[in-house]
């Protein structure tokens, strides 16, 4: 009559069979402390619910107990046949028992509160009964809480477990382990001596050492369990695949009830559950000096930020997260370690650059105050001509970056892209391979509940429509009830709102960018028109400090507020299945935040200063503003300040305030909240100590990873698109990711519920857009090597121009020459200390005011633009081919893991040919026993009597026609066969005597 | 004693139980007519040998027989136990049966031949041993042939061939079968009507129609042989499954004699068998009104040019050759489709040109005989100045493909580059869902037999050096007898002969280019020497002429060359695997194959006239020989003359002359040699019909699809790589394709030996040679756009240097001055019918005479190469952007495979979840009928009598600790729950009364 065998806790100190001993000071066990609570269903009580129909309960359980508070309900009775309940560490709660009825919540109850409450109930009720059903064993605390969280706790059994595994085809070592090849002779003691030196840098986790033997992995199977090592049939699985496996269940668990397809997805999205979450495995804090259990051994191993110069525990940390995170870890991990050559060349590059710089001719020359060059006004009116020889310490800093060996940095850094995607593929298949995810198939995508809901309204409408139609037309129309999936029509408003959206976030970037040109075209105007020298003598370094600081701070806002604005956008476009809208607002966010953090970038590296027109033809902006020119050191330079400050400001911003200070803000909220609790729940909360399930309830749900790599793909922007403009990105970068790690493990470790532990192979959509942006930055680099730095100038003076050979007389080529009697009515100087002034230079190649062609572009001004567009088209293209040269060089599969592989599959068929042969043997000394007499013509007699197994383990379908006979010929051979084996010895003598 | 039970035919004409039936005018059967066989192992007979021994076969054979001449040996009774041996098509051979001695190979044998031979003849034995004991069946004619091929059948019997087919995870279509989606409404009636459109273009295959329902595929396991459609365990698996298993266990099949790991491969090698394979499914005209067997399918309805119209019935390719040889004609079929609208888009941009001709500006200029440009000579000394209206002609042609359609063109074709590796990366997927490929892990490899031996050379070398070592100084060394593999030592060798090789015949190949260069400079100058008019005005004509013949016939020639050279190259490398071998070959090859095609096309193309020097400062080649110039109307139109002709020439010739005149020349040499036989022996063939392996064995053996996919590469280049030159080029290969796959269809049904059906998931390293020449591709158009054409160089002056914005002036801007007076002596010509000419024209963009730098390249000069080189990186980076978007917007994974995919996988679990429900009932039906009486509590009991399979399916372990008692919980919590459910809906109403 009712699916729920209540049982009691027996009092008493009998420690369980299976009881949890080693020293958590929470519990994960059902209140006979042997069953593993292995996920946990919350749902927040808001109303209060009078509840009757307890009576039925009590007509069930066979002993009538003394009815007490803290009583738990269950079903599936614990192995024990007697009254010998397990303690466990459910011991903590009988103190509290008193006098209270115990009830049970899957009973009818009378409804005080609105219908949606009670709908919910039913639900509820309704999907429980199918768990139970699916073969879950379920237990709640009977307590009727007036106000807060109600917990149902659910266990898998072997047989579910062991069942789903093998639909799940997960893979499980075996029993047959093989040793993996050892080097030998001086490969063996140089891996030796490696082991040695990067042992301090291992963490220190059991069972992680250097292990010689490999174990076979074979897809689980309940018909081949003498293959695996199974020592309990509690703890074969560990705690993430059982999660997994009741996710699996709780998924495709579905509810008439609503209607919908999907089981606790769509629960919670309706709000009939609040939340769903394995737990757990222990308080992350060590208590005693009992063992670490894996939480535990993360947390002082992992998420400590004494451990950054260590390896992170990548299969520990998969075994507690699942392969999704354990592959982000992996990715970051190798992402960090490959940024260290990375930073260390972009140091070297940085050195020589310093070192030169007392060499370099042309900034050597424009520090010479001989070679007085005067320079048109950088403003009109105001500004006054100017000597080249004071812009000396700009060209000087200039050189650090913009120097040959950025080109060579340049190559070697899209080369590095190219490695580091490879050298990533290789550890995604060793890792997939020591995770035995090789030939995992993808999981099947179910629809998310937003689609399904408005599939079902959509549904709904057309059932409406069509009756108003039968109705009017009385007409006999085709049915078309079969609404089976929503078409571009019913998304139609959403792609609308998504490009109108997009397209006014690409203006509001735009304008962002220009709304700071403005800002420091109007203010470096204002401040040069002041009349206090020291203002304007600090115009450029005030302006430049300001304008960066606010586009950083909006870029941060822009940041934030086009991540919701993503989100926001993909529900709207209703995507089927859940890994639709993944990949969906990744794109969105992606270009978003891309075009957000690089917009102000892309201006200086391209577009600064190259509309500023010349000198008696300037160009202006809102008619009164001059274009802003780059300093007289090049842009590169700017470029540079740029890239640095908006670089380390964001991450230094977004680490400390959005992933420290923020959460830590919640937290003091919460606190504070919490001080609003009676007396009397503190007390009570004080007596009971909490379940995990409590304490894990306080937790932040985990919301996916994207946000995560979100923040290293745009940072890895910084490291490749505009390295040759300043070398230092990578250190930067460095700095940041080995501080990021560790914080990140702390969040996971600490602050986080548990996640679902989700298989992947690989990290999806992220390599594909790493790969788009190592190909993106190839040309980028290309464009900022022969156009923003002085690089090709250089060359073509020195072979094409330069009379000597070096670059003596560089500066005074790249110079123009201007008629000041040429100026516009207002663009002179209106008072100048040097009046005697005619002629004044500008950074450009045009033709002289005494050509017949003045201020037209020079011969040099195409030829110096043809070379730019060669060093384009052979820097991409030399840079493509050695990168596909790099992949195609590296192996995708590491060589030791392709042998792994061939051995495992040769082992493999060993196996199963033994097994086959030993059937065989059997069926042979079965049948040769009592088949002496008549040999040569075996009775097929004996061969009926045969157990079920062994015929059919021969291929042999019982009772198929003709099966019999062939057992008999195979049979017959095979004994011909060893009778002439036998044989054979002598034949071989007598074939030598012959011979 | 013997392992060979011989089994004589029996008189009488009674057909055997599974006798073919199907009109095969040749067999394929043992000689009981029951058993196939599946492979044929062939050796060659080259001496006599005396044989003794044919008593101990006496002795076995229980009836003693008549020996007769062609007995034949088999081991494997028939299933039949009376007398009644199977007629089928051996009857034919009885006649010549007299008073001979039946003989058994496999005795021993007095060796009169020389020891190598009998060597092999005890391999043989052995390996046969072997083969007998891993299951297989094998008959051999008996008959004692002084001269001639021996064969040696085998049969795979069922239980071997459930075994392997387990072990290769053959998948195989189950019962369960499923609707595919209909289309409804409107797709429905347009996809009828494209059927219907199609339907003259099918090949009339039975079961080939539109099929409604798919079939489950599943793994063959022989615990699951309910799932399957089992009618005759003859025909499950079709013919190429049988052999390929056969294959497989030859493969793997060692022998300890030859002492290396592999099978037949090896023994192939060492010459111990000529052949092994498998054979046809009879001969391929059909006679008389039967039903046709696949053979003669494929060769009415695929293999004929009269079906060059049809589609390819690709699935009964792939079921008859398999895998890899069906993606090749898959592929080719796709290939050839997507050239239809390739040659119809170059048809029209070709009109186009034809169309604007007499709208052209330039060339009308150029023909404009008012506009008398006086060019300057062409020659020096004999050569006069001429009129640029002169060159009209080619002017006109030029403009044909140089125009601004082709710019579309070339755009479109690298678009239909992606688009064409996008839909193979389609088909091939669904190719491999329907021929149920998906999951199919690769292959082990196993090493190459040559490989073996120089490791076993090696290993004999390193033991005799440890000896003398040991002998030399009796200390006690390390014994590195493990010997695992060649290190880069032992191919040093190899290596550097392949460097230098191929360093060598890229010398070759640009000697020849040299020479030809030569031929034609050398040739122009005495012919425009020559007194003769006539001669005179033909030398251009002459001269191309000849020249390109001459290049095509070096690339024919050198190509074979190469060809064989490469297989040498790499057989020297001694690659491991024979797919190592094949990669490398197919590397190699290619190089070598694509330098020596495209080498003479890349000269034109970008090197042609550009090292002319100007007048006054001509090169010069052998101190005497001006360097050439191109054609008055522009490298382009010489360009794409070389590649009509190039190309054009060598389909034609390669396909005539390789492809059908060689073998044609081979047979008549085969025919004309068989006269040689004596009388009596053909006497003899007449009297007995061959059998299948006869005349399989007359067949050419298989050699692999290198040649044909090579041949289809090379072509690929040419509609690819110069496409922009040549718009007509798809049009060509279309028409080359169309005759190629049927002329490749008849060579593999007609001509070949039946090749092992190889399993393959794809294309290989084909695809990725594809995809690099479609990249290659769109580097080359761009630079022929912009460099060879005159596209920029318009377009520069439409917009920079134009008056009016037209063309009109174009002419006269494109060619420079020059004053005759700066001639250097002997340069001008002798005499001139122009004796007034002070300034001739030639094409280039330099200062005039009287500028103050005189023939340097002028300002124009550097813009238009600006222009040039931005043009190419625009294209090449928008072209590459459109190809991956193309390459992300088109699926990989077409829509309704993959939806297909998904409900597989469901009906999949459903089926197994029924099948476990079922056994679950069953229990339960068990249990419940016997234990009434103590409901709730069930007795234990029970259980232990449970039939082991049952217990077992449940995952119960038989005998583990606690599996009765949680089954008797699962059944509990069962069978309350079925109570529970029978309650509902009593329950729920009373809940609606309650709300």
């Amino acid at each position: 009559m009712h699916q729920y065998a209540s049982q009691d806790k027996i009092p008493g100190g009998g420690v369980g069979l299976a009881a949890p001993q080693d020293g958590q000071s929470s519990c994960q066990f059902f209140s006979d402390g042997r069953r593993k609570v292995d996920y946990v269903l919350v749902f927040y009580q808001r109303k209060q619910i009078s509840v009757r129909g307890s009576d039925r309960l009590h007509r069930l359980s066979a002993p009538p107990h003394p009815p007490h508070r803290l009583s738990v309900i269950s079903n599936g009775s614990s192995t024990l046949s007697g009254p010998v309940g397990g303690l466990g560490c459910a011991a903590g709660q009988r103190s509290a028992g008193d006098g209270e009825v115990c009830v049970d919540l899957a009973v009818e109850v009378e409804l005080e509160a609105d219908p949606a409450e009670g709908e919910m109930v039913l639900i509820r009720e309704e999907f429980e009964a199918r768990l139970l059903e699916a073969g879950l064993e379920m237990e709640r605390d009977t307590e009727v809480r007036v106000y807060g969280p109600s917990f149902t706790r659910l266990h898998v059994p072997w047989q579910v477990l062991s069942r789903e595994a093998e639909f799940l085809k997960i893979k499980i070592p075996t029993k047959k382990s093989y040793d993996l090849k050892q080097e030998n002779g001086f490969s063996a003691s140089l891996s030796e001596f490696w082991r040695k030196v990067n042992q301090p840098f291992q963490p220190n986790i059991p069972q992680l050492g250097h292990s010689t033997t490999k174990q076979l992995s074979h897809c689980f199977s309940r018909d081949k369990l003498h293959l695996f090592n199974i020592t309990s049939k509690d703890t074969f699985f560990d705690n993430a695949t059982r999660s997994r496996i009741v996710y699996e269940i709780l998924r495709r668990t579905a509810c008439t009830r609503t209607s919908q397809s999907m089981g606790i997805t769509t629960l919670i999205a309706k709000g009939v559950y609040d939340s769903a979450f394995p737990l757990h495995d222990g308080d992350y804090k060590v208590v005693g000096h009992s063992e670490r259990n894996d939480r535990q051994l993360l947390h002082d191993e992992w998420a400590r930020y004494g451990a950054f110069y260590k390896y992170q525990p990548v299969d520990l940390i998969r075994k507690y997260f699942g392969e999704k995170i354990g592959l982000y870890f992996a990715w970051l991990g190798v992402y960090t370690q490959l940024l260290i050559p990375a930073s260390m060349v972009g140091i070297i590059v940085f050195c020589y650059g310093c070192y030169t710089v007392d060499m370099d001719v042309p900034s050597l020359e424009m520090c010479d105050k001989q070679q007085n060059f005067t320079m048109c006004p950088l403003c009109d009116g105001v500004c006054d001509y100017w000597h080249l020889s004071t812009a000396c310490g700009t060209a000087r800093a200039s050189h650090l970056f913009d120097n040959p060996a950025t080109v060579f940095f340049a190559i070697f850094m899209s080369l590095w892209v190219a490695t580091f995607l490879e050298h990533w593929k290789r550890r995604q298949i060793s890792l997939n391979h020591s995770w035995d995810l090789t030939g995992l198939e993808e999981e099947e995508d179910h629809p998310r509940p937003k689609y399904e809901t408005v599939l079902l309204q959509k549904r709904q409408m057309m059932r409406n429509k069509e009756k108003k139609n039968e109705k009017k037309k009385k007409k006999k129309k085709k049915i078309e009830t079969g609404v089976e999936k929503l078409t571009w029509r019913d998304r139609l408003p959403g792609y609308l709102i998504n490009i109108s959206s997009i397209l006014f976030m690409f203006g509001l970037t735009f304008s962002a960018v220009f709304g700071v040109i403005v800002y420091r075209i109007v203010v470096s105007a204002l401040m040069a028109m002041s009349p206090d020298p020291e203002t304007k003598s600090n115009v450029r370094v005030t302006v430049t400090a300001t304008a960066v600081i606010i586009n950083l701070v909006v870029i941060l806002i822009l940041d934030e507020i086009y991540g919701a604005v993503a989100v926001w956008l993909t529900e709207l476009e209703i995507p089927r299945t859940e890994s639709n809208f993944e990949q969906h607002l990744i794109l969105k966010a992606f270009l978003l935040k891309f075009m957000n953090a690089y917009a102000p970038i892309f201006y200086v590296a391209f577009f600064k200063g190259r509309f500023a027109g010349r000198p008696g033809d300037y160009v202006y902006v809102f008619n009164d503003y001059r274009m802003e020119e780059c300093a007289p050191g090049g842009c590169l330079i700017e470029l540079c300040i740029q890239l640095s400050i908006i670089m380390v400001g964001k991450q230094l911003i977004q680490n400390n305030v959005f992933e420290i200070g923020i959460p830590k803000l919640k937290k003091l909220i919460r606190a504070w909240k919490g001080k609003g609790i009676s007396l009397e729940e503190r007390e009570e909360q004080r007596a009971r100590p909490p379940q995990q399930w409590n304490l894990d309830y306080t937790l932040v749900p985990f919301e996916g990873l994207t946000p995560e790599y979100m923040e290293m793909i745009i940072q890895f922007g910084f490291v490749s698109l505009f390295v040759a403009s300043f070398p230092l990105a990578p250190l930067f970068a460095l700095l940041n990711n080995v501080i990021e790690i560790r914080l990140d493990a702390k969040k996971f470790v600490t602050e986080l519920r548990r996640p679902d532990a989700v298989q992947a192979k690989d990290i999806g959509i992220w390599y594909n857009i790493l790969s788009g942006m190592g190909k993106f930055s190839v040309i980028i680099n290309a464009f900022v090597i022969s156009f923003t730095s002085d690089f090709i100038p250089r060359l073509v003076y020195q072979y094409m121009y330069s009379q000597t050979g070096t670059m003596h007389g560089f500066i005074d080529h790249t110079l123009s020459h201007f008629n000041v009697s040429n100026f516009r009515p207002g663009n002179a100087p209106t008072s100048s200390y040097l009046p005697e002034t005619t002629v004044c230079r500008y950074k450009d190649y045009r033709e002289p005011p005494w050509s017949a062609e003045a201020y037209q572009f020079s011969k040099t001004y195409w030829a110096v633009l043809a070379a730019r567009l060669a060093f384009v088209i052979l820097f991409q293209n030399l840079v493509m081919f050695l990168s596909l040269l790099v992949a195609w060089v590296i192996p995708d599969v590491p060589k030791n893991i392709s042998e792994q592989l061939k051995r495992e599959k040769t082992l493999l068929v060993d196996v199963f040919l033994r097994e086959e042969k030993e059937k065989f043997h059997l069926l042979q000394s079965l049948f040769s026993s009592k088949d002496q007499p008549s040999q040569g013509h075996p009775d097929t007699a004996h061969f009926r009597t045969l157990p079920l197994g062994l015929s059919q383990g021969l291929g042999q379908p019982p009772g198929g026609e003709g099966g019999e006979s062939r057992v008999r010929c195979r049979a017959a051979s095979f004994s011909q066969f060893t009778r002439q084996m036998s044989m054979s010895p002598s034949n071989d003598a007598a074939r030598h005597t012959a011979v």
